[in-house]
């Protein structure tokens, strides 16, 4: 094969992969907002099946001899840069037999039905043979990727390019020294900060109203859509299709505002690379930690300012007049930013985030070295939220079954959560010394803090690696410290604590 | 090719073409309810190109050989069944290349992009080309898959086996000798039956938690999922999830709910088929006649009925007191039995419905013989609503862009909601002959009336014809006299004609 028909196969391939990875996508997230229950099987089995024509072109000899053909050539950065990513990618999925693959693919769907069932019957023994299996299968996977590292290494490295335990192990142990003897302070005061009013009746359709101008003041219009699912998640389709779900928290009115805001962010990263790069493998997202800065920078760094909610805290009150007529502003950015240990991880306090995942990293680490049985995992669980965060869990579905990744094998992904909330502060402390956020917020220009976030770290997609875009944006390298700082300076404030 | 290597080739076909029909029926229904209009274009893209891949599995070389083989075999009556209508859509498919309908299904996608902006911008020159368009590729398709017959009769067929002009036209000219007349004495009586209170404010919102209720009524649960479009339909993706959509028209309460149950009335047709067939093509409606008697049955024999309402309209009343707390049950049910020309075919009344159909007859017939063009078609349309229902048409969004079938190139589709109307009549004397439908009715037992059409119309799916399940189910092949006596009857006496 020769250059030119390597790169013709290759154009032929990519268009061919794309569209089956688009038609797959919307059918994933159909079975995930409103597919009915009862066609379960038979959907999976269609989902299975399509798995495996996905292997056969993921690994059709041909674009293997273009591939091998094109790797040796200068194509030029953009060419080279996506034959990187897919000689990666084939180098992964053609350690594996077709039949391989689509077992684990149906372990997963198998497991999806176990945790939404156990979820929903508050009984993790009927996901923990799922899990279990799941677990079995990962470990086989990640010894034939890669037999030479450990297999959480392995799979840290998949959401978080060059991560390991060795290179999380100082971030959390900032986590566990500066930020868990925070947390025991202020809950003692938590009666300090008001947060009630958030707890009130906040009827789902009201909610629903709000959210829609909720969605409209972050310019999500036209190039998105929003579902609803028990788990909030983001899956972009095409650039101009990235799609978002929520949940409508009858009495946490504050759950269904910061992950909607949570989920745009991360929209704003498949909608804002550059579309010179469509249909390329470099329109893709960099990493997941930086995917997760860009979400988790939306929700807290912005969504929780004044700023933010200046002009549009008097849109909230009109639909919630009853419960919030008499909650003034100020009251309302201290109820928003008070925290204390709560269950649920994408409804926990910025304080407190950082531990739900902590204990996370820790139990994933732990099943995977070894040290930690699937068996009781719950037990476990328990205690450590117990241990970490002084709070009782009272059922598996707000503990152990309350997020969706394990279901789906998502073993090693938590971490990237941390890490995002951390390289956002970094970001967020470049961008104030550039520009004047709250200036901009204020006067409704919403749309400048993402015009930022476009061009210091998503334009450009998959182009650079991780360690290039954020040195290029903030002009060092990832350093915990301003997270650790924000936080101990937002909370010691908040609770007048010296 | 032996039998056995044929069946075993078949039987793995059938999987194939069965994973990749559900992923695009997936696709489509997201596209017509939810997917962002900004990436139409890359998802057209998308679904053109997978059009390609279903080309390649319907007319692989080794199922044609397995086909050729296994048709003249005696396999038993059900894979016999099977085998023939595997055959007979290979012989339509295989008259064309796959770049020919490559380009008729891009033809279809462009086709519905511009009706649905036609539509919305009220102006059918948008539409206009597209429609051209279409219509030079149906008559050319029509041409090379049957040249000996006109280019209508060949598409009438496909709809409903063995119809054709020749066939519709006795029925047709009974609708215009039989309820024009009586449509026209009707108009001028209209203020004698009150259905104001129908088009009071009716918010969506609270509309749509009067459709929850509706479907729960209704048993469509579980095994389906309603979404929103523009333009109602049902989408049986399997036995276990079948998909239909309404609109909510905030001054039409009527609209809203009468197209809810006639989609659910085409939603248990796909929904009842015996298990036994799944995934064979046997899993299918006989008809869309058939399909279309269940929904019309549904609508207007069970629908607009006291005894359906006399349970349910308390809870219409509860959801809107101030409009109908102080109408009767039975000035409600004369209300939605009220008759009068109006624009919109789904909102039709039963009286004037075969009209709107008439009219969408005549239009095709002239179109593929030529007598008519599209260059002014909205002009022939009005034309035609003034001449048969002496009604204005004031814009092409409620006239020849109401509908979206044309922008899917379904020419001769319409006619058969007139005959399922006429089916559904004769369906319904049988019916009333063997059971007490209000009975059942008034006592809770609505699904008496499903288990009725289950046993009698739909649990057999596509295994016998049409003439056969007619007949085994009424004692007689079509007789549209049934339908044309239950209009004059029914409307003579609601509006006191002698």
């Amino acid at each position: 094969m020769n250059k030119e028909e390597a790169l013709r196969k290759y154009e032929e391939w990519r268009k061919k992969i794309n569209a089956y990875n688009a038609v797959m996508n919307l059918a994933y997230f159909d079975k995930e907002t409103v597919a009915p229950r009862d066609a379960a099987d038979k959907r999976n089995e269609v989902l299975n099946y399509m798995s495996g024509e996905i292997y056969d072109i993921e690994t059709d000899p041909e674009l293997i001899k273009a591939v091998e053909c094109l790797k040796n050539e200068d194509l030029g950065e953009l060419l080279n840069r996506e034959i990187y990513f897919v000689s990666k990618s084939l180098d992964d999925v053609t350690k594996f037999t077709k039949e391989e693959t689509m077992e684990y693919q149906k372990a997963c769907l198998d497991a999806w039905e176990t945790w939404y069932k156990g979820k929903k019957d508050n009984d993790y023994s009927v996901f923990a043979p799922s899990l279990k299996k799941l677990i079995e299968l990962q470990k086989y996977r990640c010894s034939k990727r890669n037999p030479d590292k450990k297999a959480y290494d392995v799979l840290l490295d998949d959401f978080e390019e060059s991560m390991s335990v060795d290179k999380y192990e100082p971030f959390f142990k900032l986590i566990k020294e500066e930020i868990i003897p925070l947390i025991k302070i202020v809950n003692t005061k938590r009666d300090e900060v008001d947060n009630s009013f958030l707890h009130k009746y906040y009827p789902a359709d009201i909610q629903r109203k709000f959210a829609k101008d909720l969605l409209h003041y972050l310019h999500f219009e036209g190039w998105g859509y929003m579902g609803e699912t028990e788990h909030p998640f983001t899956d972009g389709i095409f650039r101009d299709d990235v799609r978002i779900t929520t949940r409508y928290d009858e009495h946490n009115i504050a759950s269904t505002i910061f992950s909607i805001i949570h989920e745009t962010g991360h929209a704003y990263y498949e909608h804002q690379i550059d579309p010179k790069y469509d249909g390329s493998p470099v329109c893709m997202y960099i990493s997941s930690g930086m995917h997760e800065s860009q979400s988790r920078f939306l929700e807290n760094y912005i969504g929780r300012s004044k700023a933010f909610w200046v002009n549009l805290y008097p849109v909230l009150q009109s639909y919630f007049h009853e419960n919030l007529g008499d909650v003034s502003l100020d009251d309302f950015i201290r109820g928003i930013n008070a925290s204390g240990s709560s269950l649920i991880r994408t409804e926990a306090d910025e304080l407190t985030y950082p531990v739900h995942i902590l204990i996370r990293y820790e139990i994933e680490k732990g099943i995977f070295d070894g040290s930690i049985s699937t068996d009781n995992l719950n037990v476990v669980w328990n205690e450590m939220y117990k241990k970490y965060l002084d709070i009782d869990v009272p059922g598996d579905d707000v503990g152990i079954l309350q997020d969706v990744h394990w279901s789906n094998s998502s073993f090693g992904y938590f971490p990237t959560y941390a890490l995002g909330s951390a390289i956002g502060a970094q970001l967020y402390k470049t961008m104030c010394e550039k520009m004047d956020v709250n200036k901009c917020l204020t006067e409704g220009n919403f749309m400048a803090v993402e015009e930022y976030l476009k061009e210091n770290v998503q334009y450009d997609g998959a182009m650079h690696d991780y360690n290039y875009i954020l040195k290029r944006a903030t002009g060092e390298e990832f350093n915990p410290s301003y997270y650790i700082d924000y936080l101990k300076n937002k909370y010691k404030e908040l609770y007048n604590i010296k």
